[in-house]
């Protein structure tokens, strides 16, 4: 297969710097598009691949899956897009496209296992896939999203991970003009969650340890910011939201939350992975039909569904631009939670 | 207020055994139903509470609130019921009526809490509500169920309890005829979940311990049963199941349960109030949008869905009927699970 090497961002190692290098992309096949990449947000399982703290990353490791940016190559068979034409790529490049989750359009939940847009096994060279922090980018129409022309392109980039990893769980909890929704934890996943569910035409609260973000939280959009170890605070949210959106990505005690939902309510895990300690009270959920939950990404038709939303409701993220050279000392501040609330990779700097 | 003097059977304190003794009813208020009691279901809560095993008990205890039998008097507003028709009273009998639980129908969840058959606040008489196992009861008719006329009245008993409690979750989580159910434990609950799910036309799995109920639950109608001992079964089943229905009720691991839940699959917890130890781990949660839950008994209007559904598939429980004067000895050979699969207490023998 006839190859075309672009260049990128990556690490070589579990302990390096991420520094300049030549990867290979494939030519466009017959239902490939090629993407000149304009913008790629900064999402924190790009560092957590980098730096090998989950195992099993294959280096050299070019992380990146908001991409954003303009259609330089079509396949001979592509239907859905021309030339020219704004494009975005999430988290994923390729599923069985033939299981049930697949047939259901939840790719994400492929059971065959979805192609990671980096670290995932590239069928068509062979070896990995190589993510967003590159010029170029290969990709089968069939994972290409449509970016509504009206938006700040850069900032439409993190909807392709925070925006949609907050988007599925409020429309599959069937967040809408009458629910209580509370958002967990205020960082790129917190932030477009409040969005969202403002967008959707929910009543927002988020919950904050510290009262330092309520500003920023109403500006986002919050109708209330409840502080989570002000225990009175909480005591008057008790049974109060239909849904929760939970974005911290540690280990943490999620009871507190669980007392403030609604009869029937559900609490969904967006951002952590692993055992939940202190453990898991069910008398609160058995008393009112309560339901822990947890929801990764989202499918490309509910993706697209949300770009779309964004471009009719003007939602885009936050962020701050950077330039490509700048990303190891913008992980170290990602890792201080300074950032409001995301960084986007300007890519002409590479 | 006016009473009259029915007998009963209760523990006078925490380690007592049940022996007969009075208690007073009231007379009829104008909504109120006076019901002669055929025959009470005896659930481990009975036990439970008899023993103050969860703190609380009010003494002189008289548990039973699985209450069928047959109506001796009406109030002179009662409009839905007449002298002489069958009637059943289940875990409740009354509610505030005007909270968002109570006016969605969902009285188990009053928000102001619902009075519990027995153990809970008498508001006409003050002191506390006395359970079935006794003579007569005194309800307002809109705690009391019609019963179906094709089934077996003892039979029917247990549904009041055990089936609404496995009726609910399978009903709110929409099984129906394309569902794979799957249940944890074969007990008054666990039977009464394989009956209810096969007759809403689902495929039903049981999940067991040990080999030797595997003839019961296929009589019962389960369509698998699953060894949960074995890991290889257990893998074969895993990612199969819509709903589980959890009615284990002592601490146990869910985590291998949940492996078997399908993409968007929830297991509802119905007998088990506490810590979920061991830690419930969200990987496998987060990997297939996977949901834990749980549910307490049903609401009015649902039990008489469930008893009229269950006199048209002619649904009833298994039950070995005992004498009153044989409920200590019940209670002991319930502690062992020896009871196939819910004892009912003629109440002639009073
Ligand atoms: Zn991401
Ligand atoms: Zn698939
Ligand atoms: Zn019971
Ligand atoms: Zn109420």
């Amino acid at each position: 297969m006839s190859t075309l090497t672009v260049k990128a961002y990556g690490a070589e190692s579990t302990t390096a710097d991420l520094k300049e290098m030549n990867i290979e992309r494939r030519e466009t096949t017959p239902t490939d598009i090629e993407i000149d990449i304009l913008y790629c947000g900064v999402c924190h399982s790009d560092l957590h691949t980098a730096r090998n703290d989950w195992g099993g990353t294959m280096y050299p490791a070019v992380p990146g899956h908001e991409i954003v940016g303009r259609i330089t190559k079509i396949g001979n068979e592509v239907t859905k897009f021309k030339v020219g034409d704004l494009a975005a790529v999430g988290c994923m490049v390729d599923s069985c496209g033939h299981c049930d989750s697949c047939k259901q359009d939840l790719e994400q939940y492929c059971l065959n296992g979805f192609t990671g847009t980096y670290n995932g096994k590239d069928k068509h060279l062979g070896g990995h896939t190589f993510g967003g922090y590159s010029e170029k980018v290969v990709v089968d129409e069939s994972f290409v999203l449509r970016v509504p022309e009206n938006l700040a392109l850069a900032a439409v980039a993190p909807l392709l991970c925070a925006g949609i990893t907050t988007w599925s769980p409020l429309r599959h909890w069937n967040v809408g003009p009458n629910s209580k929704v509370a958002v967990v934890g205020l960082g790129g996943l917190g932030h477009m969650a409040i969005k969202l569910a403002k967008g959707l035409g929910a009543e927002v609260t988020l919950f904050s340890r510290t009262p330092g973000k309520t500003e920023d939280a109403k500006q986002l959009g919050a109708d209330h910011v409840v502080i989570s170890t002000d225990e009175e605070h909480m005591n008057s949210v008790k049974g109060k939201f239909d849904v929760i959106i939970d974005t911290v990505p540690y280990v943490h005690d999620v009871n507190p939350y669980v007392a403030t939902l609604n009869i029937s309510g559900t609490l969904v895990l967006v951002g952590y992975l692993g055992g939940l300690e202190p453990i898991l009270n069910t008398v609160p959920m058995i008393m009112g039909r309560r339901s822990v939950a947890a929801s990764l990404i989202g499918g490309i038709a509910e993706t697209q569904e949300m770009l779309n939303f964004c471009g009719e409701h003007n939602i885009v993220s936050e962020i701050e631009i950077i330039k490509m050279q700048e990303i190891n000392e913008a992980y170290e501040r990602m890792l201080k939670s300074d950032v409001r609330y995301r960084f986007v990779i300007d890519m002409k700097s590479l």
